[in-house]
């Protein structure tokens, strides 16, 4: 049996996996991320977690076929290095070569988080099978993850698949990346939240009645759990989401016409019954629709191991 | 010296031409698209422009290298058929298997029109050298072909990069494939003579100045004119065609991070002023800007034979 380490390298948080062949996680664990004592520490302490999932599991480390980084911003597969994080003290940092000299594991890879998590999912979640997939996740941000040809597309500078900003609304609202109207301003759990709350500040302001008026706290699910118990202004809420999602979605296919989109992150929580709401729309707005094979669109199904393994699987090379 | 033929099937005419090993084109003629007696009599149209390029130019039939048919509509490049297009009667016609029948060249390929052009735009035009590159054509509608890895890339079913019918205005303009508010209803040259209609309108209804009054017919280089006359009704139409425009290349940028892109149709004659007033718009919006090497935008240099220089490299494989 061969394993392989991810690591998924959080702002707050590093977790690390040792992963089997057949994609289970057989240790696991995980280190507060120091941000305030420069990229080595880093280096060093990814490097002390690898010898850890090793020895927790009996292996050693030298054995380790090799280590894959999900990180977060902008990572160049090509050399190695970490161009730029705003979560992370990394600027054209070698990260994977650092990491190599320190764990003597000669193939250490590193790719930006969202991709490795599309490519997690195409190697052993909901696009396994698929060599052409697009993975998005709707979380704080709207992130994208692009598989061609069984491999991560990012674009000649590695910086590519940046789905969430997609300007759907010209001139619309404000992203935090600058623009205004992007598809990240209007599809992440965080807009959601946004619209949620601001549907509740409408119910006050007129005086209307609303179950979304006596929750504790607003989260991606009051408007969604609202709608389900026969709200009103929490359908307004959904509807209005669901909406700007789909556009977005149709978009993706209308450009990529991949074979499977998976969705991940927060709101892909609400499960299938989220894809049953969204496909009617996204099928009414997607080109060609009818005269060719359609796109599938899924929950993701690694979850909260995406990073994990989505590192890990970056060594594989579905095409040998 | 090899011999490559490339077919520009329009709704119009069918033009082709014979291309050497320079992508210079050695011969050219072209027959009009009979579209009212089925899909058989075009193989027999094309069959016959192939034997007549080769007459012409002193070539066996038999010693051309490829034929390749740059065909609007949905076009499948593994199978070798068209299998829809709005302006041909076809519907999963195999139309390579049929002109490789009726010619004895073995080797006939079938790609979208658009991402012929793109294709064409790789090998023999202004992103000659680019493995990575995006090609949008601003005419009738917006086209888009998508260049990765020195291949075209279409999706799994063949019916990708319709990067027109991308909505950066959701719920705006009408476009013509159902959707509302499509980069095409923006950018393409109809939507920019629509622009500059109803800006004449508006001044007529306000008794405002403007040279476009005096415009005999309106054309997608009324309101450029204008502009460079000093024109102020003029530069309003141009800096929101443009606005919009740039708003569509930065999406095509924070997706894919092409090396290249090119920019045809009618709206790129206005040449390399285009892209200069373009750019700053572009970049402004871009994600990732300035951290990483940026996406060159140019002027495609094909013109009006993308499509036969297009078809005719179908056959070349750049990494062989």
């Amino acid at each position: 049996m061969k394993y392989r380490i991810g690591i998924d390298l959080g702002g707050t948080n590093i977790a690390g996996g040792l992963v089997d062949e057949n994609f289970k996680i057989v240790a696991k664990a995980s280190v507060p991320t120091v941000v305030t004592e420069g990229p080595e520490k880093i280096v060093e302490d990814i490097s002390s977690l690898c010898s850890k999932l090793c020895e927790d599991f009996g292996l050693k480390l030298s054995e380790v076929a090799s280590i894959g980084i999900a990180s977060p911003g902008i990572a160049n597969h090509f050399t190695g290095a970490v161009e730029y994080s705003c979560n992370l003290p990394m600027r054209k940092f070698p990260i994977s070569e650092l990491v190599s000299e320190k764990t003597g594991v000669s193939h250490v890879f590193v790719e930006n988080d969202a991709n490795a998590a599309a490519w997690g999912e195409a190697v052993a979640g909901a696009a396994k099978g698929s060599s052409n997939s697009v993975m998005i996740t709707l979380g704080t941000g709207v992130g994208g993850g692009i598989i061609i040809d069984n491999k991560v597309y990012s674009g000649f500078n590695c910086a590519g698949g940046e789905l969430g900003h997609i300007v759907i609304e010209h001139n619309g609202r404000q992203c935090g990346c600058g623009r205004k109207g992007c598809w990240e301003a209007y599809s992440s759990a965080t807009a959601l939240i946004n619209m949620t709350k601001e549907k509740i500040e409408e119910c006050k302001a007129n005086g209307r009645a609303s179950v979304m008026l006596d929750a504790p706290k607003v989260s991606g699910r009051t408007a969604f759990d609202a709608m389900r118990a026969g709200d009103e202004a929490g359908k307004e809420v959904v509807d209005m989401y669901l909406d700007y999602l789909a556009c977005g979605l149709a978009n993706i296919i209308n450009i990529f016409q991949p074979e499977i989109i998976t969705i991940g992150g927060g709101v892909s929580n609400e499960g299938d019954s989220l894809v049953e709401a969204l496909l009617p729309r996204v099928r009414a707005e997607q080109y060609g629709g009818g005269l060719v094979d359609l796109t599938e669109v899924k929950i993701a199904t690694l979850k909260n191991d995406a990073g994990i393994i989505g590192g890990a699987v970056l060594g594989l090379n579905l095409d040998k």
